[in-house]
Order: structure tokens, then sequence, then C-alpha cells
């Protein structure tokens, strides 16, 4: 029998390509309130990245019919962990199509696109354009001031299959929240040095729950608020801010024009140990959802972004258990009775 | 017919005198958690200041059989505005008990105490004992780090009525709540050149809504807020933190192991303006409770605490529109249906 | 022997106007980086307030041939109070001048002009024209988001004529910097319920040394310094940030192009009650003028604007002290030796 | 010729051990003020935490007749690298002294130290006790709220030698200070995805300059100088708050009751990607050590810690440069002339 070959080595959740559809509501959310950066922009996408980052994008908006995850995608360490990323899925019998540099998104080289085992469209990428450094132009900041992309947050059915997963990947896992048995109702994982590049809320899938944006300080999550409420856009805004059990974050949960929802948040902390250890909520535990107690609001457990499969077309979404092992994990998202 | 006699000129809400049943759990609350300084304590009270106060107390808690405000407290301008509050509410017909300085509550000197029309036992004086500044004593600050008593928030079935009285007391109003007929749902009244001193909740009365305290930043606010949730004690945050539309004021409520209300506060804006303005938000407008839109717990309406009359005794609390025209007012609290 | 007539009762500082050479500098400096609300502009002039303020400006920029102070100006409680300070500085021998509405400064009624007792060109008024609300316009906030004047700084040479003068104008005394003998050497005055509407630098006078700008919170002081580094203007940046001793403001001060200088601060205390005391400062505590103990950087103590008279030509600069007897104020500004 | 062995794999600057004069002097300093957690004391030591430190500590202090530091030290990836440690400084000549685990510092496993080529004491290790986590633990917080241990500040008088050595050690540059000609005055250089692990000063060496002290927010930065202030020990602040150009911290320096410096700061930004660029500083751009153009105050330059040899004997102090090429670094510490 084979061995399965090495997985990519994955340095950090990378960026994010949405399909909305109406580009100029897109850009007055995400440019306008957010703060992101336009890097660049064609007649039917804009390229955004924070002002931390330095490479070409963290998001990427397009233009489409229906609102969706085109993919997201980690960057990986060498060239050569773009081939390995192919060999791996493949070798899992998961679909992978190559992606040349310049034919697929703007301002990434060669790189494999793939459905992974949980159903969703991951793209991994080593090269990529570099963009200028705006750390410190303190000028260019507004609304949000979204420093950069932190964390994929992602609806499956399976949370015990998307650990192992991504276990399987090389992720680490900084938090659980588990049962008085130990079963597992969501994991955060990571391979940079946060709590996380990609986590899990139980629920019908493949979905899109969030992406994870990172400001400096909570100040700036609060005006993010103020924000919205200050232009009478109040309903954009879903959940928080609050202060999460998990991750000891400070989150306001918005949602875009087109339904998209992204965590704006601040504070985290560091997990590059070679032991670092697993915390462990218990499901019990209400403030692993808010730190404050403060009940969590229906849609943030219900609604999720469709996701589309390499052709364009969107993914089936089904609410079923890989593991049939697993019953524990049908309680819900989150623990959510 | 005899001439209304002038009003006393009150400088500002001064101080509320609360009975708690459990004075140790209360010093946990006001003390260990909220960072009030304690200026004196005997067997069966604590005088409690914030930290920018230069005078004796803003708060006395006193142990009690039950919970419930022992009255209200404003200072007034001079020594002879005493004896004008003692014929000012005698003219309305009010219970008004003269309590010479050392018979009533330490630090104060001669006072008068009334059960105002509302229906509040209420105090005026002039004289207080100072205390040292603590201004810049940053090494003092802990919990909540409380700068000063900010306003009172009381409970009465009658808001124009409300209103009424508290103009008669010279009181400038600073923003209100209104149907689209201009009935009155709320008010924030002042005397000092904040935003109140005094802010109505319509709904069953006399009770005490909440004390508003304020601190320096709004970071002090999410402190106040993670510290709950740090000891497992995060039943104790009732509501937000968040964002008034009225006053602007960032906030988080908490109640006390009694279960008196508390509001945390931060920002606020000038009123000393001579021709300041009333701002009136329209009962639609759900900014006016939330800036961003989140919904207000149900026990933040229901809520409050009883008060005390001149002997001790409960007052009887009662839902019935004090002046029977005013119909509109039975919405109820804040408008909420 | 005629008595002296009873002076204006002033409510607050409520504007400056300043003569900048450069209007296009000077609106980059005040609007774009400090975040100044443009009310309203001329040809010649810009009329701006912070967006806490809701009367028509707080400070006027007028392009001139020198850069000078034209007149600070303060508001009185009542029309009729415009006519008092016209006799009450006539009394005094000062030249005065009414203003008709229309005459005088967009946006401002009926006022009176006076050269006052330390040579300083000053308006009272009544009348303002009211603005649109901007409070929670977080949309429009920029730069360092002003949100108030708060007060003038003024270089005289004689401080304890100063402190008289304002004390027969009806202000108080929150903070003073006295010798060891209690000579006098700066002192902070004010009629709003704040720490100060005007202190004194002892200096070579009359002349202009500083507006004090409010913002809400300490992470917009920062961003302030931020934004002039980001540009590479850091030269604008005079001293701090920094916390000081007395007022315990947070600030920066900051050079405008023409070299007029401004302090953005936040953080003060309440100084409403009748019988608030003075803090005393001993010239030997360090802390007075940096709660950190940081050297102050020699301008600080040197610069400032010079004044124009009535007719707009600069007035003559003076360090006698008008007191004979008060040596002790020789020393300098703020005790610097 | 024998090859190079190949060096350690770093993860991470991890604890700093200093001999103090004055234990109880001390322990105000880091504790009280500060806010370190005391994980462990004995009569003669104590071993200090952040609250975001999930291993047993990141600070010793020991009580010793001089003060000066024992040595600092880094976290390697496995057990392996310890040896690998051992094998590497023996081969570059250096004095190394294997420590098992048990003879050394409290909590940590089998050790290596040694005499680095640039002079300094230096531990390598892999295992250390784990602590309880108190990342959520507000209610422990107090004093500067130290999140953790960031970096070391080092003084050598040839900062080429040190850049090329830690190159050797594999550590990546963030950024540089250098002359027109590209000499290199400074340099940042990392191995955890911050912008630091490690930062040279040039000047007499060895000495240590400073410990960074992460915590999580710029009012937090504030708190600490205002602390200082509070008690009258403003003495102990030594430069700022500010705005550091290089890494974009907010900083504040002080000094402990020894001499020892210690930077509190906030903010930096990520460094994980493999191709990561150095920003490079030019000497002439006043804003790389204070982004707001503030002077460095002399003592920064010129003050630093001695350092011990193995045996607790201080090592020489040479400002000679070990590269005899390398003339242009003889401006002096980060160019200052």
């Amino acid at each position: 029998m084979a061995e399965t070959p090495p997985p990519p080595d994955v340095v950090r959740s990378a960026y994010a390509q949405l399909a909305v559809t109406d580009l100029d509501a897109a850009r007055w959310f995400w440019v306008e309130m957010l703060g992101f950066h336009v890097q660049c922009q064609t007649k039917d996408s804009l390229y955004l990245r924070g002002t931390d980052e330095l490479t070409h994008h963290s998001l990427v908006l397009r233009r489409g019919d229906i609102a969706a995850l085109d993919h997201i995608a980690y960057r990986v360490r060498t060239p050569q962990d773009v081939d390995r990323a192919e060999t791996y899925f493949r070798a899992l019998g998961c679909q992978a199509r190559r992606i040349p540099g310049g034919r697929g998104t703007r301002g990434i080289g060669d790189a494999v696109r793939v459905v992974d085992p949980l159903g969703f469209p991951v793209e991994f990428f080593y090269e990529i354009e570099h963009a200028e450094r705006l750390i410190q132009r303190y000028d260019l900041r507004r609304g949000a001031e979204i420093a950069r992309l932190d964390h994929f947050n992602i609806c499956t059915p399976d949370i015990p299959a998307a650990y192992t997963y991504y276990k399987g990947l090389g992720f680490g896992c900084s938090e659980t929240i588990e049962g008085d048995e130990h079963e597992l109702y969501a994991a955060w994982m990571y391979r940079k040095q946060t709590v996380h590049d990609v986590a899990f809320t139980g629920g019908a899938g493949p979905r899109l729950h969030h992406l994870g944006l990172a400001t400096h300080e909570s100040h700036q999550v609060l005006r993010t608020a103020d924000l919205f409420g200050a232009v009478h856009a109040e309903h954009h805004i879903e959940r928080g801010p609050g202060r999460h059990g998990v991750s000891n974050a400070f989150y306001v949960y918005l949602r875009d024009p087109d339904g998209h929802r992204v965590e704006i948040y601040t504070s985290d902390y560091y997990t590059g140990d070679p032991d670092h250890e697993t915390y462990r909520w218990n499901i019990h535990d209400d403030r692993r959802r808010d730190f404050w107690g403060n009940a969590v609001i229906e849609s943030w457990y219900k609604d999720a972004s469709p996701v589309l499969d390499l052709d364009g077309v969107p993914r089936p979404v089904t609410d079923t258990i890989l593991d049939e092992s697993a019953d524990a994990t049908r309680v819900g998202a989150d623990g959510l009775g």
C-alpha cells in the first residue's frame, strides 16, 4: 500500500476570493467602511489588502451572479510545496487543478486549486507580488483600519473530520470546545503563530462562515461599529462588539451587502512554541462564545456563504456527518442546541 | 393666590444611598470590581467616591433588610438653597424633613430630605466634607476605575410630569425620545454641563433604574466587562458594552449582588451654553437605545430598585399616569411596546 | 468715587481668530491633519469647529500679511452681558469697540471688542449661529478628531496681574504653580466646568502661547502624532505627547505652518462645585510640567504668536511687570530659570 | 577543512536572568509596577512571567553583589537542538557548558550555556515547565500589564559582526539602519514572527541595552508612565512614551532600581513569510529613532548593563571593532555622532 505523500508546508491563511453581486456596494463596505487598501482594480474586481500586509492582496472581490466564496488560499513555504500540494490532494482523491502564474488570480504565481476533503475550494501558492510598505502610513488609515487577514472560519457538519484533515496538513490546534466526554464541537487551528488560520463552525457545509480580519487595538473595533451607526447602516452589524472566550479576541461581526460575514477583531496570543498546548473549553461554559455571557444572535449560527467548485458552480450543501461515529457533533454549531 | 417660592439652585447630582443586604458582597462588587475608593467605613456602611471626586462620597452603601434606595441627593449652590428647598417642597405639598449636620449621612452638613412630586426620596444639601485629591493617584485605580458619579436614572410612569417637575427645578433638557406627535417617552436633564444629572425611564415607579458612573476612556468600560468574565461573574453584566444613541455614551450595565443596576460609562458632551438645544430622537430610530442596533435585554426594561420613604419604609409602586392626558406614554419604557 | 460696574457673565472660551499667511497651508494643517470641520469658507477665511461643537465656529483662520492673533472671544450668558462688557472695560480704562452683528466675524451677533488690561484683543458676544449636530457623525471624523476648543493660553509678564484681572471677571482658579512663599508663577482659570478657559504662561506679552483643543481619548492624541510622522511632517510636533501634571491632561503640542501653537489634549476633571479648591503645585515639583519628568523643549517657553490691536496693528510686546512688587515672577515662564 | 556544524533551531527569545542588588526594590519595580506575575520565589530569586506566557518564566531576578546580566536564553525546537548548540558553539571556538536539568535555572531542563562570539552569556534550552494559563485572568493584571517578553537589545561595538553571527544562527532581519553606502548601524533580527527577538545597539560591549516587554495596547504603555508619576518615581522613566520608526512600536523605556533598562512596548507586525524583506532606514531619517522627531536622551545611548561570564565574573567591555574593515560603525550607537 502506498504511503501518503507529505503535505505542503503551509505558512498561513493568505487570501480569500469572494463573488459579490454589486461591486460598488462591496467597495463601499470593504474599502470605505472597513478601510481595506485598494491595491489594484479592474472592471470586474478589486484586489485589497490591509495596511500591515506586504503582499499583493488578502481579499479579492469579483463581480458574480451569486454571492459566494470562489476560494480561500494558503501560502506555502517554497515553490516545491505547490507541487507537494498537487500530489498530496490527488493522493487524497481530491480534485486538483494546476493554475500557472498569470492565468489565475492577479498577483499570484504558480498555484494549485483543489476541492479539499471537506468540500471547500482551496488554493495553495508560493509566489505573490510584493507591495509597498504601508505599515506607518497612518494617513491612509480609515474605517476599521484593517491591518491584515487573520483567519478563515468555515462551516462543516463533521468537526472531528475537519480537525483530522487539518492536523494532517500540519496545523496545530490552539483551542477547542468539547463536551463532557471530550466530543469535539469546534476547533481553532493555526500555522502562523497566532490562535488560528482556520476555525470550524459546526453546521451544514461546505459554507464560509466568516473572514477574520485583524485590527490593532480595541478602539478600532468600537470605531467600526460607530461608523456603521453614524451612517445609519447599523443593520450591517450582526453581533458584538464583544469578547470571545475562545482566543480572547475582542470582536465585531458584520455582514457585507451580499451577506458575507466578516469579523473585525483584535487581541490574540502567541502560539509558536513547539509544545504549545490546546486549551479546551467545556461546552457548558457560556463564556466560550462570549466572555461576558451575552447571548449569540441566531443568524450568526444559521447563515453562511455558499462556496463554488473549481468551475464556478455552487457546491451542494449537506449536514451529513462524514464520520458516522461522531454523533455527538449533531448538537450543532458551537454547541447550540 | 400665593406665588410658588423659588426652587433651590441645584449644582449637580451628588450621591446616592443604597440599602444592601450583604455588605461584604456589596464591597466586593463596588470596591474590588468597580474600583470605588473607600473614604470611610463603619460597621454598617461604606462611604465611597470615584477617584476624580473631591468631596466625601458619591455613594453610600448601608446594610439593610431589603435592597432599596434610601435617597438620591443633589448638591445646591449655597447654604440658603437648603432653606429654599425646604420652602419650595412644602409649597408643593411634599413631605420635607430637616436633617441637621451630623444627624444624617456622614460627611454631609445641614440638609433637607423630601419625598418629591414623583414619589422619590431626595436630599438637598450644600455642605460636604472635602477629601484628598486622588485624580493623579493612578496607583490607587483598580477595576472599572470609576472617576465620578454622573447621573441618576429613575423609573416613573408619567414622563411628562417628571419633565415638568424637573424643569421647574431649573434643569435643562439635553435629549428626549419622542413619538411622531412629539409625545414624550424619555428625557435626559442636567444642571452640571454634561448630558444629564437625571433621566427618566417610563415604567412603574417610583423606582431607581440605575446609577450612572463615569470612567475616563472606553478601554476602562471593556476592562470592567473583562474583569467580571475573568472571575466567572459575568452574570453581573446585564447589557452591553454598547454605544447609546442618546448621549453618545459608551456603556455597560451591571447588576450588583442585590440587583441594584449601575451603568459604567464614558464619553458625553458639553451642554453649558445658555441656549443649548434639546436633541430629539424619534421613537422609531432604533439607534436611540443602542447606536449599533443591538436589541435591549428585557430585564433592563422591567427590573428596578424599590425606594424607601423618609422613615425607611418601602414606597408603593404604581404605573398610574399622573397627568391623565398623557396616554401616549403608556407605550412603556423607552418606547418598548 | 464710582464703583466698578459689574463684569459680564462669561460662559466659556468660545473662539479664536488667527491671521495666517498661507490659507492653503493652514487648511492642510487644521482641517486635513487636525480634523476640524469646515463650517464655512470664503476667499480669505475658513470658519472651523470641532465635531462636538454646536455653534458656528471655534476657530477662524483669516489670510493676513503677518501671522498673529486677531482676537480671542468669550461667549457671555445674555445679550445684556455684551452691554455689560462694554461698560465694564470702559470703566477699566480699556479701549472698547462695539461690533454690530453682520459687521464683525461671520456667524456672530452683536459684540464688543476690547483691548483688555493685559493688552490682549478680546471679544465678548452672546449671539452665535447654531450648527448641525455632528457629535455622532463618526464618518466625518479625521486626523486628530478635534471635539471642541477647550482653552486659550496666553503669555503675559505679570502673572499676579493676570490672575487678579480674570478673578475680577468672575473666573475660578483650578490650579497654580507657586514658589515656596506662594509667589504665583502660573494659573489655570475657568468659567465652564473644566480645568480652564484661560491659562497664563509667564513671559513677554501680550502674546498667544497656544490654543487648547479637546479630543475624546488618548489614542486620538497618539494618532495625531503618528499622522504627522507618516507624512514626514514631524517637525510640526514641538512637545509631547506627554502627561501634564497640571490638569492631568494627556497632550501633544504642534506648531502650524505659521508657527501658531496648538495643544491637542484629552482628560480633564469637573470643577463646577461652588467651593472647588485651587490645587497648588510647588515650582520644585518637576511633575507640574510633565508628570513623567520629561524635559520641556526650550522653544515651548520662548516662542509665541504676536497679537493685533483692534485696528489690526501688531501690539508691542513687553516683559515689564505691571505690578512692581511681584519680583518673584521674573523667574520666567512656568518657573524656567 | 571541517564544515561548520548546523546551528540549533532557535524558536524565540525566552528569558533573561538578571542579577539585582536589592531584591525587594526589584520586586517593587518588576512586580508591583510592571505587573509581572510571580511564578515562584526563593530566598534569593524571583521567577516572573507575563500574563500571556504559558511557560515557567521569562525573567529571573537573582540577588547579586553587582547589577548585571547573568545570561539571556533562547528556546530551541527540539531536545536535539540543545546538543546541536553545544557542538555548534564549540566549533566556533566558544566556551560552552552543559547544564543538566535541575542544576541550572529552576523550571528549565537540560541546557547549554555559552559565551557567544559577541561575548554574551547565552543559554539554549528546549525543556521548560508549563504554567497555568492566565491569558484571561484580567483580575490578576496590574501595572504595565506585561503580556510577554518580546526581545533582547544588546550593545556591541561591531554591528556587522553581530548581524553575521545571528544570520548564521538562522535569524531573519526585519529592519536595519544604514548609511548612504549601506553601512550597517543597527539591525533587528527575529526567529518568532515578530519584528525581533534580538536587536543591536552600537557601542561598547558586551552589555545588555534593554529587555523588551510586550503589553497589549497603547493605553497600557501610558498607564505605566502614569503609575510612576503617581508615586513620584518618575525618575525611573528614561525615554518616552514615544513611537519608534523602527518596528512601529509604541514604547516607554524605564530603568529599574539597579539601572537595568526595560522597554514596555506594543504594536509590531507579522514577519513570518518566507521572503519577508528587510526594511532599511537611512541614518539621516530622524524618524528611525522616534517617529515623531523627538530627541533621544543621552543616557539611552550611553548606559547599559554589564554581563557576567559563565562563572559569574563580569566580562570586560570593549569598543573595539571585531571586523577591522567596518569603520563606518564607529559613528556610534544608532548613528549618534
